[in-house]
């Protein structure tokens, strides 16, 4: 089990802060609600870090990969060499990733749980860090059995929990999660299937591009997955190991720990958003510190988003995972935080009839 | 008449350009179009730009002010003093599209086209610019009569050319237009009516938060400003001086400006959609270099972007104006244009199977 301590540390945001914060915007220099969703964001952030001076000085996309034993089940259009591929890319500086964490000012942090190769580190990123600390080398195939025993489960978690604590001590107070790993829309869908509890017809998608004839076969063998493995619904934790993946563990254990250290964690698509509902599963106050990035155009997404209460902050179309949906929302909690913080009031600013 | 040498000036984006565009997208090391809309977004803006080296260098938030004689009918919330007052939060830096504009990058300039106050010269703005060039001490009332000339709407339009002229020649390459006027939304809305031919029960909006008394109100007022006026809507000219605004032709100006030079432009809510439906009206190609921000909470909006065949890049729920939906949309162009230029080809980044 996740150590007593972490489920029991972690404490609801602060709910008198959003009251406060939210008659602080009603004065600022904007019509009452004029700026929608951006209102909302500062609240919540004000009601995480505790304060009514919301800041986001330093950003950092935390991306975990692993490899999928399910990949044998031939589930992605993408050969399983892709996984360990794309990492060399990260650390390159070449990946959707790369790209728009610099756009927003964010470090990337790529962390293998358990890709199948060794990725030396002297190919460390330009900017942000590399860590090494496999598993094992890919999950087992989830359509044959469980993905993992529940020791490594708790490992996936714990893991991801430290590779985020870390990066809260070096000062970031913004965290975006990501993932890579060739096959993982499979396992991510299995663990929406479980916890929403909706058909599959609803939730399979064409991940990285299948056909009709692929997606048919990717339904398949995510039924046999339940079929043969029947993950408890209410043990987040037997779910994460019977038919999860090493990255979703990791995310998962993000999530933990930016609720347990009172910082935003801005999740990315269905990836990201499988290892949230894992987290929510084991600590349902977990929510009060998400942000949903974006809604991805696999169909599982928006029913997860919904079963955590959670509206995208982008509407995108992206479907790319990596942190790329957080990365560019993360840009907009930031615009969030200076609009609260930097915005004149109405009589500060000297506009008659602040509250008509 | 606008200059025949404007209108026949403005050429298309480049057709060869977007095609090359989206074969270099195909080879980037991304799932096929699994940025979604980022891929559009830089490939219409290579098109632009005439390159395959989309760049956003500088930026800046033209936002154009002016008094509406139509607020003498009490379709707004807010005194009419409101825009003088808001235009010195603006050189203050205190207002929603200074924060939005520091976050993303951007300068502010303001251009005053008709407020009724003076604004002296010595409280200029901390960064950007500040022009007074006053067409008028406000509009007439549009339901009693013409809002303006023939000859004023001209000058309107060659003002806001000319700024955005001048801020082209300053380097900037990507545009975001904005608007400050209480009362706007109302001539905004009969320039919709007038364009997209939809009726009034589907178009007109709270603004800044009527109230329903307040919202049946304003319906009756641009519906005798329609009938009162009976503009042509073959002749944008025409609409924007009888139930236009300074401002709504100074931002068709800014669009007409960009079509010309072949810059990207970012329009913001109601009021510059209304300012891009009278470019469109004059010249449709100015299509090809205009991005919807958002889409606003007003429900005109939508409907507006349909007219123009724009997509919206974020649906936050704004209704703030100013350019602010604009500002933010300006950072997820940028981030595009970087996704094009720096993610690796498969080929680069040594990615097996890139078409699989």
């Amino acid at each position: 089990m996740i150590p007593h301590e972490i489920i029991s540390g972690i404490q609801p945001s602060d709910g008198k802060i959003l009251d406060a914060a939210r008659k602080h915007t009603g004065k600022l220099a904007i019509p009452a609600g004029a700026l929608g969703r951006l209102h909302d964001i500062s609240e919540k952030l004000c009601a995480i870090q505790g304060t009514l001076k919301p800041v986001v000085n330093k950003k950092a996309c935390l991306v975990i990969a692993g490899d999928h034993g399910v990949a044998a089940e031939n589930i992605s259009i993408f050969p399983q060499t892709v996984t360990g591929e794309m990492v060399r890319n990260f650390l390159a500086g070449g990946a959707g990733i790369n790209a728009l964490a610099r756009e927003v000012g964010a470090e990337v942090w790529v962390l293998d749980l358990g890709i199948i190769p060794n990725i030396s580190p002297e190919s460390g990123p330009a900017f942000g860090r590399w860590e090494v600390n496999k598993i094992a080398r890919g999950t087992a195939n989830l359509a044959a059995g469980p993905a993992m025993s529940r020791q490594q489960a708790e490992e996936a978690l714990h893991r991801g929990f430290n590779l985020a604590q870390e990066a809260f001590a070096a000062g970031v107070d913004l965290l975006g999660v990501g993932d890579m790993g060739i096959g993982n829309t499979t396992p991510s869908t299995a663990i929406a299937a479980v916890i929403t509890g909706q058909p599959l017809s609803r939730l399979v998608g064409r991940g990285t591009g299948l056909d009709g004839h692929g997606l048919a076969h990717k339904q398949q063998i995510v039924h046999k997955a339940l079929e043969i493995n029947r993950p408890d619904p209410h043990d987040g934790l037997d779910v994460l190991a019977k038919v999860g993946g090493f990255e979703i563990g990791g995310i998962a254990g993000c999530v933990l720990a930016a609720a347990y250290y009172k910082h935003p964690v801005v999740i990315d698509g269905l990836i990201s958003t499988a290892g949230a509902l894992i987290a929510h599963n084991l600590c349902p106050t977990v929510n009060d510190y998400l942000f949903a990035g974006h809604c991805s155009q696999e169909p599982a997404h928006k029913i997860m988003l919904t079963h955590l209460g959670l509206e995208p902050i982008l509407n995108l179309d992206l479907r790319l995972g990596e942190g790329t949906g957080a990365a560019l929302a993360m840009g907009i909690v930031s615009a969030a935080a200076r609009v609260f913080r930097e915005v004149l009031t109405f009589e500060q600013a000297g506009v008659t009839a602040g509250l008509p």
